[in-house]
């Protein structure tokens, strides 16, 4: 295919690497210069074109800054990140699985707030927004029982569809965000919004080329979630509303079956009008993998 | 291959695309989501390994401004350029070839002065250089007859390696670059310097690259050109001195075989100590082309 081009021409360029590559660079590097190489002469991709993509991703990288990563943004509809995310969770056992993993997105903060079981994570007014009891119990995949002292941490988006620091005029620093640690039965429980869906910002590249894909801008309502443990793999994720409508179609592609959770509606607590519950379920890091070869394509 | 990955996952991404994109965006973006997936997976990328590409593309946009493209330059070292640059000009005949074609590269400009024949480039003393009288035919492809009023657009860095707008100090607005035509004969001549090897600028996200990639930042010595008539193709290209040291491994990738020039000293002209001949062939708009065909792996 396409062989009416120098057959050389890509060999040559993943030649010219020198002797000092690490083996990690010379793999990943030759598999990019390939696919990069094989796309272009595919599509017979012309100047004009080529020259586009190098302006947005200029552009791309001109309207980021230290609260907008646009780039970050860009990857995440084109599904890399979450491409990402599912290669480095994947664990290979025979008869379980941990909970999955999605993309941590570019909202996590490294700062957020130790709290009590059963505080809440909810700062600031949150017009419309619907409080939940979010609870469960984390459990180990390979002997069932639960774990004490797991962190369990936690940010969302407010009823806005605004992180506090995307929000300033309305959200507090931290609001609707906490670090948990599960008590002496493996639980924990407290009380956030019902998320809501919102759109990522269409006013850069992001917002171009979902344009040009003819694509919605939309995430289905989320609560992002880190759990960590010394002696269990993290898993980093996001839970969904069952009843949402963009669960199908999620822009960042970051969806999967596991992690779509039901909000029932109860009268039974005075601070809640939702009762939520997430079960977790860790995989220790001793667990046997199988088939995990790297393979590249030579 | 890496079969142990959502298999839906790509096809899922390309999916969504919907029904308004263009034929040609559509064919683009599915070509480009299945290499750049398929390369994710090969190499079983990890989230840090993509957040550091996300890191380098950023800031390779926010060095970018009105003088300086880095990302331009961050496709040219992985021979991106040079790529669609050849699928552009891929002209297929029996028995002849115009002359090959080269990157543009970033230093073009469209304010370059229209010159008389004879006349020199040279606005400002550049120490060390070598005067040289280039000359040459414009002819046919199809008819080996020369064309005249053929427009010879040229520019070239100083003996420093800088291009005039990356060096006011020592260089007026337009030196050593001019616009010539070619006269009833088909020939052009002027003056112009040997070009000198010079650097890419490496204190940027492409220095970093190459240093990964242990690989040297130099470009071999050259002219570059863009020829233009009516009636025929235009060649965008370059040439280069026949002992360049660096004609192999040209950091860009942009030397071809018929591209390599001699610049032989002279002491027949009193204003150059060389002289080069360069004859250019031109194919007519009208050519006939033979398979050409759009061919994407589906």
């Amino acid at each position: 295919m396409s062989g009416k081009f120098d057959p050389n021409f890509t060999q040559h360029v993943i030649d010219t690497m020198g002797p000092n590559v690490t083996p990690r660079n010379r793999q990943i590097f030759t598999a990019l210069f390939k696919h990069l190489h094989d796309f272009t002469r595919e599509v017979e991709l012309t100047p004009e074109e080529w020259m586009a993509g190098v302006k947005m991703l200029n552009q791309t990288g001109q309207i980021s800054d230290s609260r907008r990563n646009e780039m970050h943004r860009l990857s995440d509809i084109v599904g890399l990140e979450s491409l990402v995310t599912e290669i480095a969770n994947h664990v290979s056992a025979e008869n379980a699985a941990p909970t999955s993993s999605a993309i941590l997105g570019p909202f996590w903060s490294p700062n957020a707030p130790w709290r009590e079981l059963g505080g809440s994570i909810i700062q600031d007014d949150a017009p419309g927004g619907l409080v939940t009891l979010m609870h469960g119990t984390v459990t180990d995949m390979s002997t069932g029982k639960p774990i004490p002292n797991v962190v369990v941490d936690i940010w969302q988006a407010s009823s806005n569809g605004k992180y506090d620091f995307q929000d300033p005029e309305n959200q507090s620093d931290n609001n609707l965000r906490g670090k948990f640690r599960t008590n002496s039965e493996g639980k924990y429980y407290f009380y956030c919004l019902r998320p809501t869906a919102y759109s990522l910002p269409v006013d850069g590249p992001a917002g171009t080329l979902l344009k040009l894909l003819d694509r919605h801008p939309m995430r289905p309502a989320h609560i992002h979630l880190m759990i960590t443990h010394d002696d269990y793999k993290s898993v980093i994720t996001q839970i969904y509303p069952k009843d949402d409508p963009w669960l199908e179609t999620d822009t960042v592609f970051a969806v999967k079956d596991d992690l779509v959770v039901d909000f029932v509606p109860t009268d039974k607590d005075p601070k809640a009008v939702r009762d939520m519950e997430l079960n977790i379920i860790l995989a220790p890091n001793n667990i046997h993998e199988i088939s995990k070869p790297v393979s590249v394509r030579v």
